[in-house]
């Protein structure tokens, strides 16, 4: 059998609870503020779009907020919620007659009221009207519009727009930042989501390692992936672009795009490091796992992966409600700081190494972020928290107290990177800390990163991720052994 | 062995072959028009894109018209091509020194140098001086910007913009036209790129006709000629989205689009139409095939099939330099209407059925579009042409004459649609063409589609598509006969 697993039934009432929640979190805050409890939230949802100035269709991927609060798979719609009444109104592109020869059936706006479980469902070209005629105040209504900063890409979202808006009072503050923290903390529904995308790319991770042979293309392991999160998951969208990198590769953090596109022949002793999700339903999963290409770790390949999982497993052990994110990844830096000297890599003390940002020179970016509908979910910066500066910390997509329901990667890395490593090695302030000998052995050697997938519990956290962690697991997987291994099945075997 | 095929070198010789001619091509327009033989081609490359408001970066593909000149795989490029001295200059984008950690090696200048065989390059930031620098005339240099209509998605190509353009004569009429001409005759290397992908995408469709089974889900079908094309063909982008259509699907004719993702569940009795085409460096190809999902045509299948089928056959061996494709389309349309009148469907005369523009019912999309860096490759109505308005020929991408070097794919279909047979069945002056109880019996059959991709020769064409064609050969495929069929096998085994 190719797979155990099939996609699960997607249970629209995900989205009904997302915009309750919505309305309870905007009640509060209009109650708190003495404002009416009035007007409409309203969003646009995504069109498709071109490829330059072809006919070129590119696949339409919904917008993501909009995702969260309609699940709607088509393009051109637009959505309001009744801050009132909390009745919810989709708005439906007229299509035209020729659709139905071009592109399929044009179903009618019954199918949509019933496929996702709104209120009411009129056209786009209706939208101005409809919101008068259903506006319980006096005057123009209110219009909860999204506006505000995307913390990752410094982008600000575009504020919906339709014919006949100049009729209606817009308000541009309020709606991002309570939508965004509703995001923040995930349902049981919206969790099961991303432990099916989980899964089916844990399983995905696992047919890789074994398909694995020095002489194959980067990309022939990105398409293994691809085929089996599609073929068996149904997930035709991935959270990211697979980032397939082995040998020295494996040091680009964001490799894989079109100017570093997998295409690198695999080397018998390369390490691998492959950092690929698939997404199901718009909510996505992100795995990282490194292994040798060969199947076999040498020991300065076993050193550098416990050195990361040492980290990955200390946080884990760690996380829990009111643990501080920016605390966490200083316990993952020590982690490797630690075992970098065990191996003889760096000498000295960890604490001074710490004051010193040592630990960034190996991982400069974050411990993990948010993931949900977004591979980096947003919400990891309210108003109230800023980025740090520090080389490192800096990196860090969240600075937050972990909180029950939120969902978050741990993925810590450890890279031999030159135009980190260089200058660390020759400042005043650092070079103590390197044994230079042992360190030119490193060179070309890669990194390692092992990324699970954690929610975090009532009095924990629990890993999402199913993949081989430990060194022996996934040499015995490599070698033919079933994953999750036989019970009979140890170090010794 | 899983494929016969890998991917082959790209030659960058390619790209300055289309660079030579379309600086001939310029030189003979400037001559003819008695202006000087001086000023830039000057083309901006595509920007890599994230998704909505998020750091999501889509996967980049290059603009076609930078990537016809340049071959340029990277995002932020700019191209020029001094029209006095044919002299390349590239524009490569001056990376951040963190670009190295995050996305991977900063390559010098020399490297694009070479990799890409231009005689130039500098950074974007640089655009401005080295022009001027460069430039052979008096006064303010003249650049020829790429600004011209696209007759396919009717939008307009953006011309290139950098800091300083306002020191330089622009001109936007003269460049698009002549490098759309130059785009349209294929050389004998842009050819061998446009078979590959023939190659890869047709033992990809024989392996999907394999692995077809009721049961299965039609986007399953999309992952197993995804996964052959990528990880035996190195192919990371497809032409156009997969087409997977089954049952009445097969009559919707861009199906597998987000409001249609080939999500039905393939049943025992099913027509499948797949239209799907991988790209190799740039060019692609564009195929279809129809067969029954169960391996066996029924004789009402078959009737279509083969009515199709003879369309097909009856333009490629008509087609040679000189012909009309206004004239290939109608034979496609006759052949059709005939063979629909053999199996009944229809009754009366074929020219009758001609004039009122009966084969528009069932085909109502053009017999097939230029093939290249483009699945609608530019260049169908140049100035000189309109585009037709009777039913079914307005639909056609392009009516000019076939010439020597030119691709077009010939993708003759049959499609028992509602929405056009409804009017056409009850309307005054074509009702009495069909035979409605016939045609009660193809309620929800779909459609058929054969497209192959033809390479006008000096005198004939030459099939590109190397897939299975005729019923008996699709069904012995089907049962596991290899591909191509041995010798022996005929019709009788």
């Amino acid at each position: 059998m190719a797979s155990s697993l099939s996609p699960p039934k997607v249970p629209m009432e995900l989205h009904v609870a997302n915009r309750e929640k919505l309305l309870q979190s905007i009640h509060d805050h209009l109650s708190e503020a003495s404002r009416p409890l009035q007007g409409f939230v309203f969003l646009q949802g995504g069109d498709e779009k071109t490829r330059y100035c072809t006919d070129h269709l590119e696949l339409f991927r919904q917008e993501s907020y909009f995702a969260y609060l309609f699940g709607v798979r088509e393009p051109g719609f637009h959505g309001a919620i009744d801050v009132d009444t909390g009745k919810s109104i989709l708005f439906a592109p007229r299509l035209p007659a020729e659709y139905a020869v071009w592109m399929g059936e044009i179903k009618p706006l019954s199918y949509f009221e019933k496929e996702y479980m709104v209120d009411l469902v009129f056209y786009t070209d209706e939208i101005a009207k409809t919101l008068h005629e259903h506006s319980s105040g006096r005057g123009r209504p209110l219009l909860f519009l999204l506006h505000g900063l995307n913390t990752d890409s410094n982008n600000y979202s575009k504020p919906a727009h339709f014919e006949g808006i100049e009729r209606f009072e817009t308000d541009l503050t309020t709606l991002h930042p309570i939508l965004t923290e509703c995001r923040v903390i995930k349902s049981e529904l919206e969790v099961a989501l991303i432990q099916f995308a989980n899964d089916i790319s844990s399983e995905a991770h696992v047919e890789v390692m074994r398909k694995t042979r020095g002489g194959m293309k980067e990309y022939q392991l990105e398409s293994i992936f691809l085929h089996h999160t599609y073929m068996y998951g149904g997930c035709r969208h991935c959270s990211y672009t697979c980032i397939c990198a082995t040998g020295e590769n494996s040091a680009v953090l964001h490799y894989g795009h079109a100017a570093a596109p997998n295409d690198r022949t695999l080397q018998d002793g390369d390490m691998a490091l492959f950092d690929m999700g698939a997404e199901y339903h718009f909510y996505g999963s992100d795995i990282t796992c490194s292994f040798p290409v060969n199947g076999k770790f040498t020991s300065d390949q076993s050193l550098i992966y416990d050195a990361v999982l040492s980290a990955h497993n200390a946080v884990i052990s760690s996380m829990k409600p009111g643990v501080n994110w920016v605390d966490m990844h200083k316990l993952a830096e020590e982690k490797i700081l630690e075992s970098l000297m065990k191996g003889n890599i760096l000498v000295g003390n960890v604490n001074d190494m710490m004051a010193e940002r040592v630990g960034a020179v190996f991982m400069p970016h974050g411990l993990g972020h948010f993931l949900g509908i977004d591979t980096h979910d947003p919400g990891g910066f309210p108003k109230e928290l800023k980025r740090l500066t520090e080389p490192g910390l800096k990196a860090l997509r969240t600075t937050r107290e972990l909180k029950e329901g939120m969902v978050i990667t741990v993925e810590p890395g450890c890279y031999f990177i030159d135009a980190l490593l260089t200058p660390a090695m020759e400042g005043s302030k650092t070079s103590k800390f390197f044994n230079h000998e042992t360190i030119a052995r490193f060179k070309g050697f890669g990194g390692v990163r092992i990324e699970s997938d954690l929610h975090v519990t009532a009095d924990g956290c629990k890993n999402m991720t199913k993949v081989p962690r430990e060194t022996w697991e996934i040499e015995a997987v490599m070698a033919g052994e079933p994953w999750p291994l036989n019970k009979n099945t140890d170090r010794a075997s």
